[in-house]
Order: structure tokens, then sequence, then C-alpha cells
């Protein structure tokens, strides 16, 4: 336990946390989601977390700060045949991020098979209890500035 | 970069710092220290951190919480000589523990050749830039309680 910090933030992923840049992304997936094979191809570790994806995203936010220098550092994975659609976990998750990093961040969307690619291309994957279909999630990080608030 | 989190904790720092139980303790040595090879030798990392010693008890102690259940959970090495003398790096890191985790804590102090032994124990080894002689502390991590606080 560390003073300050969600205790659902263990070693190895604050470990991840930390050593991520600007630009980099993490991944935070719903239960049916290949995660640990997804990272065991990349070559990144997975982390598993015992909550569901808002749970995940609000430990992750408590100290990562998402990129400004993108449009959408926040993205969902689209439902299948209603991309459009918002279902109950991404509204979670839109709800978390507003709370927890700001009412200004947008959420983007990516196709299914689209965000299996990009979640590839992440420093890790998350994979959460959540039980949720599409309840997968592609969190960008961004920078500090030298007074300790996100540029 | 993290928010609100002292960036000398680096990612491998972060890790060791969380993976510590209660009662755990680590090691924050001078530029002198043979703080590699004892590291080495017990099978814990080594963390070079670019500060003195009080730089590095000041980051460190900004998430871990101290030890109440031990007498003395900040200790010092004996000045050869001169055992009960506060050298100036012992009376700056006191200050420093003070200014951060509180008036309340005491600082013990433990014979060079036993400190050896007593760092061997430590979860890990913190070798700083400190140029300073006797400059070598051991703390040992409490436990926070349900609220947050330490217990």
């Amino acid at each position: 336990m560390l003073l300050g910090l969600d205790p659902l933030l263990g070693g190895d992923l604050l470990k991840t946390l930390r050593d991520m840049g600007h630009g980099d992304s993490i991944c935070v997936v719903d239960c049916n989601f290949p995660a640990h094979e997804i990272a065991r191809r990349a070559g990144v570790p997975c982390h598993a977390l015992a909550t569901d994806t808002p749970g995940a995203a609000r430990a992750i936010l408590s100290v990562m700060p998402l990129d400004s220098f993108v449009d959408t550092p926040v993205r969902r994975m689209e439902v299948t045949a209603t991309p459009d659609e918002l279902n109950e976990a991404h509204r979670e998750l839109l709800a978390t991020v507003h709370e927890v990093a700001g009412k200004e961040w947008r959420m983007g969307s990516i196709e299914r098979f689209a965000f299996y690619e990009e979640a590839a291309k992440c420093a890790a994957v998350v994979a959460t209890l959540d039980r949720r279909g599409y309840a997968c999630f592609i969190l960008t990080k961004g920078v500090i500035g030298p007074d300790g608030k996100i540029v």
C-alpha cells in the first residue's frame, strides 16, 4: 500500500504507467477480450484487475494524465452492428473520465477488428472482470508540465 | 510522469515500494556504499537516484508510510569512532523525515558492520549521489488503514 494511491494500482501496473511516455497508450478491456494473448504476442505486460472497466479507468486516471495533443485520448470499441451506440459500459466509462480527469475529454471509437490492431500497439493490456460486451477502451497518456499540471 | 508523484520515483522504484508490505525495509545509501554488490548478493533491485539521501527520502516518504509498530523505522549508520554523533547528513535526513512524514518519528542507529547485514535483508537498495560519509539509512514500511491514513 502507498499513500494517496488507489490500491488497485499494483506494483507492476504502477511501473507500466510510470514507464509510459506521452502518446503511449494502455488498453482496458472486458473479461472476454483476448487480453493475455494480445499482450503475449506484443511482448507487453497484461495486468489483471479485480474490478470493472470504470473501476480500472478510475485507478489509472488517478495518476495518468490524458493526452491533449490527440483528438480522442479515450477511445471505445464500437458495437458491431451499431457503431454509433454508446452502451452502458461506454457511458459509465465516459462518466468516470469526466469525473476523474475533467469534463473536457471526448470519447472516440474504433471498429472492432481495428481495435485489436490498436490494442497490439499498446504499452500494456489491463484485463478487468467487466462482463459487459464491447467494454474495451484505449487510453493515451499525455504530458505533465513542470508545475505538475497536465499540458 | 504521473500526477502527484515525485519524478524521482521511476517505474522500478515505484514497483519496489508498492510491492513492499509492512515491516519490509528499504536502504538509502551514499555513493561510496557497496549498493550494487549488496543488492546483487541479496537478489534484490538496486535503484540509482540522481539526488542526495534527503532527496531520496523525500521522494520515498511521499508515498511510503513509516512503520509505527517498531521503535525506529528510520535508522542511520553510526560514525565509526563517534557512534552517538549525528553528522550533517544524519541531521538533514531526520529533518526531511519530520517535514514529510511528521515530527513524531525518531531515528535509531546501527553500527557500521551490523548495518551491512541489515542492508542485505532489505527489499531494495537505493544508491544516491550523496558524497557525505555515513549517509546511509534504513527505512521500514508501515500500514495504511482503510481510511488511507497511517495506522
